[in-house]
C-alpha cells in the first residue's frame, strides 16, 4: 500500500469520525454521509482488483486500513469492507461476465455488495439453510428468510446462499441484483453496537436469475471461503477498537488526579495498560499474519482450486477468536477505568463495549470457531500448529 | 420476613417488570409510574424500623426482595433500595428530631432520599472532597459540586457529605431539605444502564440548613458506614441479573435447533449453565452472609459506636467485588448464548449486560474494594479470613 | 465446637505441619508419624457421633478444623477426614451390628476407613464400575480392580462400591474388613501433591463377606451421597491452601526490597493480595454454608431418606468448583509472587500449587460437576438459585 | 534453516526426549549425556554466526528449534539456548580478540556459557546490583554475589553485570573465563520443573581479569539487550510445552471411553482442544514474528548502535508475556483432563504444568514486563501498537 493511502485514511477518520462518536452511535436511517465521504477519498472497495478497476490493495494493507477506521468507528469499517464477503466469491467463483457486470460498477461507483447465508435456524449450522433454489427452464428461482445480512438494502446486488430444491444435499451461491421483484426488508435491526451499520432481515419471495448467476462450486463451501477475509477484518476491527479503547484510558489518566499526582503515574494503571498494550500487540500481529496467509493463496493463479480444497483458512478460524476474547478482555478491564463517568454515554467507553463484542458473535461464535479448528485442524495431525 | 411479603414482590415484578424490558431501558423523564405500583404493595422502604413507621425488615430480608426486583429490573431495584444508603445514617446517627421529621415520613410515604458523596475529582479518594460546609450563626451553609447522586431530584432530602470550611481535615455529613434553595440539578445523566433510574450531577450553592441538620461523626466515616447497606444491595442486584440471563439461557435453548435436538441438549451448553449456576448459588449465599453480618451489628443497641470503630464491614466489600465480576463473568458468557439475535436489541441480554457493569463501577469500584480490603482486612493479621 | 478444641487444632498444626513442609512433600512409605499425634489430641475422626463412642463435631465444626490443618498441610488434611466418606455411609445406611463393629473402633482407635468407588474406566461416569458382586450363599463376592482410593492400605475397613452381577442395572456398597482375604494392594501412586496421603491402586479377587455386610440402598446412590460431607471438606481445604499462600505472600512482602521501601508499600502488590482475601472470603463463607447445609439434614432424624432423594446437595457440587478455581487462581497468582526463588524448592510455593490442584480434579472433576449441577439442579425450575 | 538441519532436531527430540520424560525430571549431577547427544548433530549453539564458525541460524529458524526441542523437554532446551543471552552480548558489544578467543570455541566445540545478571535482591529491579567491579591497574576484580544463573558450573565463560566501583552509577558486563579464580558455586538450586538444566547461586570473590574483557557500553543495557534473544526462546518454549499437552489430550482421548464413544467424540472436549490450538497458533505466531524484528536488527551492519539506542525489542516483551499468560491458560485445562491419573506421576501432565510455570517468571516476571512495555511502549505515542 502506498503511504500516501494509509495518510489518507487517516485523514479520513480524524474527519469524519473522531470526536463525534454519539453520532456514529444512532441508527441513522439512511446510510451516513460518512460513506459518501469515504467514497471521495478513492478507496472504496480498496481491495477490488485493477484488471476490474479497483485499487487492488492486499488484505494484509485491508488490516492496515481497517484497523485505522474502526479506530475512528467500528461501525463504518464494518459497513465499508463486509462487501469483501460477496466480491471475494464472485472474483473467484464467478464468470467473468458476472464480475465485469457486478464488480466492475463498484469498483468505479464505491457502491455495496451483500451474501445472505444464515437464517433463523441455521446460524451456527450452515447446513439447516433452508432458502431453496429451484431450476425454472433458464432461470433459477430463490425463496427463503434471511435473518441477518448487512448492507442488503442498498446493496447492487446479493449473493444468496440457498438449498437446491432437487438435490436437498447441495447448496448453491446466487448472484441476485439487489432490484430483482421479490426481496423485501422485513426489517432494519435495531443492533446493540456498530449502529452506523445496516443489517437486515430478508425475504426472498420468488425471486428470478438468470441460470448463469450461479457461482461455481457448492454454496456452502463458497459461504466459508469467503468469509476468510471478512472474519479477519472483523478481527482487525477488535485491534482498531482496543486501541481506541487504550489511548482513552491514556487521555484520562493525563489529568484525573490521583493520590498527589495523576493517575498516568499509578503503578496499577501502568499494570493495566501494559497487559492492554501486549495483548493489542498480539492480536495485530496475528491479523497481518492472518492476512499474508490469505494474500498467499489469493496471489496464486489456482487460488480458487486452493480455497476449495482448504475451505477455510486457519489463521482466520484463530485472528477472529483470539482478537475477540482479547478485545474483550481490554473492554472490560476499559470499563472500569473512568469511575461512574464511565458508565455514562458522555463518554465512549460504553459504546465501545457494545461495539467490540460483536466481534465473537457474527460470523460465527466463538464455539462454532472451536469445533472447526478442532475438526479441520487439530484431529488432522500435520495441521496441527 | 413473611412468605407473604415475598410474594407480594414476586406479584410486583411479575406485573409491573417482566416481559416489557424496553420499557425500563429507556430515560423517562419522571420517575417511573413503577414506583407509584410498588409503593401501592406497602414495602416501599421496607427496610425503614418500625419504631419510625416503617416494616423494619432486616437486610437479610432485604437481599431476598432486592433480588427479586432486579430480576425484573436492577434500574428500578436501584431506586427502590438505594435510599437505604442515607436512612442508615439518619437513623443511626441522626438525632431524634431528625429521625422523625425525616424518616417517618420516607415510612409513611414511601418516597426518596439520596447521599451526596463523591465529586469529580473525589471518586475513587473521598478525602478529596472539596464541597465546603461553613458555620454562619446557628446556620451551616453548603456550597460544592456534587457528580454523581442518584434519586435527588425526587428526593425528599439529601445528606451531603462536605469539608469543615474551618478545619480542612475534617468532614461532615449534613441533611438538607430538599426544597432548601441553592440545590441545582444541573443534569440526568445519561446512563449506560439501570436507566430506569435517575442520576443527576448536582450544584448546591450556598445552601442553608440548621446546625441540627449535621449527623454525629466524621462525614467520610458515616459514609463508608452508609455504604455498607447498599454495597450489599448492589452486589445483590448482581444476583438478580445473573439468575435473569441463566434464564433467558434455559428458554432459548429450549426450542433453538441444535444438532438434531435443541441446544438444551447440548453438552457444551450444559457446562455453561452449570458454570453460571455455581457463580450464581456462590454470589447469593454471600450476599446473604454479609447481610448477617450487617444485621448483626445493626440489631445491637451499640450499633452506631461498633460502626464507627468498624467503618467499612468486610463482607460488605467482598460481596460486591465477588458479585460484580463473577455477574460480569456470566453476562459476558450470556452475550454470547443467543447468536446473532443476542446483537440486537430484540434480545434482552444487552441490556442486562449494559445493567450489570455498574455493579463493579459505583459505590467504589474493585481498586478501591482491594485497597480498603488489603488495608483493613489484610495488613491486620486478625482480621484476615 | 469447643474453642479449646480449635486451639487444639492450631496447637497441633504449628508442631506438627508448620516449617517443615518439606517433610510433608515426600512419599513416606508409612503413614507419617504425624497421623499418631494428631490421635493424640483425642480429635482423630472427629465428626463420628457421639452415640458411636466420637466427638460429634458437625460438618460446619469440621470445616474450621480442616481449614486449620490443611493450612499446615493439605496431604495430612485429607487422609485425616477423607474416611467422613465411608463412615457417613456406613452411619446413614448400615446396619447397627456394622455401625458398632466398625464405626465404634475408628471412634474408639482413630484408625482409618476407606471407599472404593471410582474405575479406571469409571471416573467421570460411575455407572460404568465394573467391580461385580455376586451372593454365594449368605455370602457375598466382590472381584474387581480399582483405580485410586486412600487410605485403603491401613484402613479397617473398605466399602466398595460394586456392581450385582445378576442385575447389572443395580450397584451395591459393600463393607469389607481390610484383612478379608483378597485385596491386594497393586500398587501406591506417586501423586503430583497432597504427598503426605496415601492413595492406591487395588485389586479385588473374590473378597467374601456377609450378606449384612452390604449398606441399604443403592451403591451408585450411597456414593454420591457419602460425597457430600468429603466434597465439602475438601472444597475446604483449598481454604487452607489459599491462606497459606496468602501469608506467605505477606511474609515475603514484609523484607522484600522494592522502589525504596519493601514489596509490602507496593500498591500492585495491595492489589493483588486484595483480591485474594475476597476470594479466599466468599470461599470460607460458602464452605461454611455448605457445611451448615449438610448438617441440617443430617441433625433430621429422616437423614437416610432425605439423602436417599436428594443425593448430591447443590452447594457441595458449587462449594468443590468454586473453592477449586478460585483457590487455582489465588496459586497462579501466588506462583508468580517470589520471582526466582518462587521457581525452587526452596520456596513452599511450589508445593501449595500442587496439593491445591487436586481440588478441581478428585471426586468429580468439574466438567462433572457442571453436568450434575445442570441436570440437577438447573434444569428442575424450583431447584434453581 | 535447511530443512534437514529442522529433520535432525526432530530426529534428536525423538531419540533423546520422547517417551521417557521422567529421566528429564530429575536433577541429575551432572549435564545429562542428552547435551552430548545434541552436540553430536552439529547443531549446538546453533545462532553463533558463520564467521565465528558457528552456523549462522536466525532467531526465526532459532523458534523452530526450540519449538520442537521444548516439545521434547524444555529443560533440555532451555540449557542449549540460553547461552545466545551470553553470546550475543559478546557478540555486539566484545572485542574482535574476546569474540575469537570465547565464541568461536563455543561454535567448534558446543559449549556453554553464562549470564550472571540478577541478584537476590534485584530481580525485578536490576539497577539495585550490588556486585561491585573495581579497577586494579590494568585488572578488573569483580566481587559478589549472584542469585540464579543458568548453565555456570559447566560454562567456559560467565559474563557478570557489576556496578562500578568508583561511579555507582554505572553498570558494566565482564567476560569472566569459568575458571579464574574466586567463582564459587554456593549451590545448586532444586528446582520446580526445568529439571534437566542447572541453575546456580554464585558467589564471585575478588575474580581478575584483564581490562579488556569488559564488553562496550552500559552492563544494565547490554543485559537488556541480550535479554532480546533469550526471552524469545523463552516464550518459544511455552509453544513447545502447549503443544505436547494438547497431543497428549488428544492421545488420550483417543481411547478413554465416553459415554458410548470415546473422549475424542465429546462436544465439550472438541472445544477444549479448538481454544488450546488457537492459543498454540497464536503464539507459535508471534514468537516468529518476534524474532524476525530481532533478525532485522541483527542483519543491520548498525546493529550494536541500533539496540543500544532501543534496548528491548517491544515483541521481546510481549512474546514472553503473552506465551506465559497463553501457556497457563493451556496448561491448567490439560491438567483437569486426565482425571485422577492426571494427578499422578504416572502421567506427564504434572511435569509440564511445572515446567511452563517458569516462563512468566524467569528473566522477568510480567509484572516487571508490563512496567517496562508501559513505560517504552505506551508513554511514547509513536511506539504504540
Amino acid at each position: 500500500m502506498k503511504t500516501e493511502d494509509l495518510k489518507t485514511v487517516r485523514r479520513f477518520v480524524k474527519e469524519h469520525l473522531a470526536g463525534d462518536t454519539e453520532q456514529m452511535d444512532t441508527l441513522a436511517e439512511k446510510p451516513s454521509q460518512v460513506y459518501d465521504a469515504f467514497r471521495e477519498t478513492g478507496l472504496a472497495n480498496w481491495w477490488l482488483p485493477e484488471e476490474l478497476g479497483g485499487r487492488g490493495l492486499s488484505l494484509e494493507d485491508s488490516v492496515e486500513v481497517v484497523n485505522e477506521i474502526s479506530y475512528g468507528d467500528a461501525g463504518v469499517a464494518f459497513t465499508l469492507f463486509i462487501s469483501v464477503l460477496t466480491t471475494s466469491m464472485v472474483q473467484l467463483y464467478g464468470s467473468d461476465v458476472l464480475k465485469a457486470r457486478y464488480l466492475e460498477p463498484m469498483a468505479a461507483r464505491g457502491s455495496f455488495c451483500a451474501t445472505l447465508g444464515s437464517e433463523r435456524n441455521a446460524g451456527s449450522e450452515l447446513d439447516k439453510i433452508e432458502t431453496v433454489v429451484s431450476r425454472d427452464g433458464d432461470e433459477l428461482v430463490v425463496t427463503g428468510d434471511k435473518f441477518l445480512s448487512t448492507n442488503t438494502d442498498f446493496a447492487d446486488f446479493i449473493v444468496v446462499v440457498a438449498r437446491d430444491a432437487d438435490n436437498p444435499e447441495e447448496h448453491h451461491a446466487i448472484l441476485i441484483p439487489r432490484d430483482t421483484p421479490g426481496i423485501e426488508i422485513v426489517k432494519r435491526w435495531d443492533v446493540i453496537g456498530l449502529r452506523a451499520s445496516h443489517t437486515y432481515q430478508v425475504r426472498l419471495d420468488e425471486c428470478r436469475v438468470p441460470k448463469a448467476n450461479r457461482l461455481a462450486g457448492s454454496g456452502l463451501r463458497l459461504l466459508e471461503i469467503g468469509l476468510n477475509a471478512s472474519r479477519i477484518l472483523i478481527a482487525t476491527t477488535a485491534v482498531g477498537i482496543a486501541r481506541r479503547i487504550r489511548d482513552h484510558c491514556m487521555t484520562y489518566a493525563k489529568t484525573k488526579p490521583f493520590r498527589g499526582g495523576t493517575l498516568l503515574q499509578s503503578p496499577v494503571f501502568a499494570q493495566k495498560l501494559g497487559q492492554m498494550e501486549m495483548l493489542i500487540d498480539v492480536m495485530k500481529g496475528h491479523c497481518l499474519r492472518a492476512a499474508r496467509d490469505y494474500d498467499t493463496v489469493m496471489s496464486d493463479p489456482e487460488a480458487p482450486a486452493i480455497f476449495a480444497r482448504q475451505g477455510t483458512l486457519k489463521t482466520a478460524l484463530t485472528a477472529k477468536m483470539f482478537c475477540g476474547q482479547a478485545a474483550w478482555d481490554v473492554a472490560s478491564v476499559g470499563s472500569e477505568m473512568f469511575g461512574g463517568l464511565g458508565y455514562t454515554n458522555d463518554h465512549p467507553i460504553g459504546k465501545l463495549v457494545r461495539d467490540v463484542r460483536y466481534v465473537s458473535i457474527v460470523e460465527g461464535g466463538d464455539d462454532v470457531m472451536r469445533d472447526l479448528l478442532f475438526n479441520r485442524y487439530v484431529i488432522p495431525v500435520p495441521r496441527r500448529s
